[in-house]
């Protein structure tokens, strides 16, 4: 309900589904949009419009690119021995970001849940459990969250995937972190992961 | 940078640039519109070339709506005696959500600011001198922020205006507020402006 003429009320209630905005920031943005109509709204349809002709999941690995098999699958770069399984894209691009892994990813689309009611089926388990046996692949690094639900599905992954070396990421201290702000669990997981300096 | 294919890059830039949103926020919002595709983002590119073509400003009173006079201006219904002068479309639409007021509106653009180097003529203030001679209005009434710049703005009207009567919102306890969270400010205004139960 903004009053605003319906085309206008539409694109408000449309913005206000996306994550992060609500009914009042939408009309924020809305209003923001039509002003900038040259440089933001035109760009942002014509944008919009080519995501939504071109973008598409990866056959392989689940990830979102432009072609049936992605860019990182495809290139020759990549180490194909080594497999880091994600819950999500936006956690491959965090990885990716990083610029330290070399390897291939595995999208799984969300973790083991019993009360979502989410199965091995339904996330790419067992496409994962096929590309362990054709690819050659030697190393499956778990970065799954560290959630009660990353990880259940972290062990379950362990528990499925034999003759493969399977690592998760290291628990400990993040980087620029201070210890009077960390948690118990975290304290604690560093303290027992601690190293010889 | 997302290490995202450039076509969803271009997008999540674009997305970044709307008010409320940052980087993080629009990978996400990214992310989600391309998971529901058919609900959401094919929708949504829709609304916005339809308002890119359709919105236009109210030749009048500086509304935002499809046609060169807005539905306000147009409406028989609304009283032609009373103007309320608003900064921002925003602002019209919080007036017309509570439905109590029932003449046309006059949206500035802003407010003065000589910081911002912004003055008479940069907002639509000729024009509201021209409407108040020529559209037999009796009051207007100015509903701008009780911020510094709003409050000089509502000034350097009331002095502009000549042989109208000009009039301004109330400033006291708002509905719901409880005094101890309120500042000095409010409180003083609603002790100086108390009214006889």
């Amino acid at each position: 309900m903004t009053q605003a003429p319906k085309d206008i009320d539409a694109l408000i209630d449309l913005m206000a589904r996306l994550p992060g905005l609500g009914p009042r920031s939408a009309r924020r943005a809305v209003l923001h949009l039509i002003k900038k109509r040259g440089q933001l709204l035109n760009p942002l349809a014509q944008a919009l419009t080519t995501v939504g002709e071109t973008a598409r999941e990866c056959l392989n690995c689940g990830n979102i690119g432009t072609s049936d098999i992605c860019g990182i699958c495809e290139s020759e770069k990549r180490n194909i021995g080594q497999i880091c399984v994600v819950e999500d894209v936006a956690d491959l691009w965090a990885m990716e970001r990083s610029g330290i892994f070399k390897g291939r990813y595995h999208v799984l689309g969300g973790t083991l849940s019993a009360l979502d009611d989410i199965g091995p089926d339904e996330l790419r388990i067992p496409k994962l459990r096929d590309r362990v046996t054709t690819e050659h692949v030697t190393e499956v690094i778990l970065a799954l969250g560290a959630t009660i639900d990353g990880q259940t599905t972290a062990h379950y992954i362990a528990d499925e995937l034999q003759g493969v070396q399977v690592t998760t990421l290291a628990q400990g201290v993040p980087v620029g972190g201070e210890l009077d702000y960390l948690d118990d669990g975290t304290i604690s997981a560093a303290l027992n992961a601690r190293k010889a300096l």
